[in-house]
């Protein structure tokens, strides 16, 4: 299936320059979802993985159902306010704009085998950011998996050590 | 299954006087989570529906794996500023606070038979707001999945004409 003809490109948004990368087709086509939710599951089968994290919101959109599809756990990594109880946070750069990312601190415990989605790789600020806050807890990264990498943003830069499955590159 | 062993209370957030129910603990469990989408799923099955549709951020961890159980598609609600192309907008009253939600001008067709799922059904405003939403571009509302309803804030008197599922219940 080429997925790419159910992303929406959008001129100039969310500021002047950005050519914003909408998923919502996909999202909303329930072939489309299904396929990009399988492909995700099919990488995840092979990592024994013990839990999914991803960033809100989009990264919600990814995750879940992976996680329903595997039968494990979701982990949600929120914007600074968003979680109620003891929180860990860490600051991080975006594409555009600054921001806190936060996770309870009992999310996750150590050696837990963890798998991150998201929508959408572009600088990589977004997932650094997660990565340290599993990392932190002491939970092991085993894969990265994104709908979408922006490779001219070059986030692969900061994933080196990482293991990563993109479904749709954009040059 | 007793759902809400896997519920965390949490007292006066995020204002007080608010007893704050936290389903971070629920998704985080894969026997639990599975559990809450295969209901919501069952019931949507009964239905035939076309579209799940879900409010941001926490409608979508419920929506997005049943959309991915029946293989149909996912729209999401968002706050004002999040959707990159034409929408449509509605303001509305929350438990606490007040805002706009917002959806794509294009995410529904006429006639289309859409669930609505949010995590929470506290006054009910946020999922009047929804149905506003979906009904403006002629979506038919055949159903309104929850995990919890906080029956003391009576938000099932704005769902009078519609059909409820909800798993957990507080008094």
């Amino acid at each position: 299936m080429n997925l790419k003809e159910h992303v929406a490109i959008v001129q100039d948004w969310p500021i002047e320059g950005v050519e914003f990368k909408d998923i919502t087709p996909l999202m909303a086509n329930g072939e489309a979802y299904t396929y990009a939710v399988d492909e995700i599951a099919k990488y995840a089968e092979q990592k024994e993985i013990d839990l999914i994290v991803g960033p809100e919101a989009r990264g919600f959109i990814i995750g879940c159902p992976v996680a329903y599809k595997l039968g494990i756990g979701f982990v949600p990594v929120r914007k600074e306010g968003k979680l109620p109880r003891e929180v860990i946070k860490v600051d991080y750069g975006l594409e555009y704009g600054e921001n806190v990312l936060t996770m309870h601190k009992d999310a996750i415990k150590p050696g837990q085998r963890i798998l991150i989605t998201d929508d959408l790789l572009a600088t990589g600020g977004t997932i650094e950011a997660t990565i340290k806050l599993i990392e932190q807890l002491g939970g092991v990264v085993v894969g990265c998996a994104f709908l979408i990498e922006l490779a001219y943003l070059d986030g692969m830069s900061k994933l080196e050590n990482y293991d990563v499955l993109t479904l749709m590159r954009y040059e």
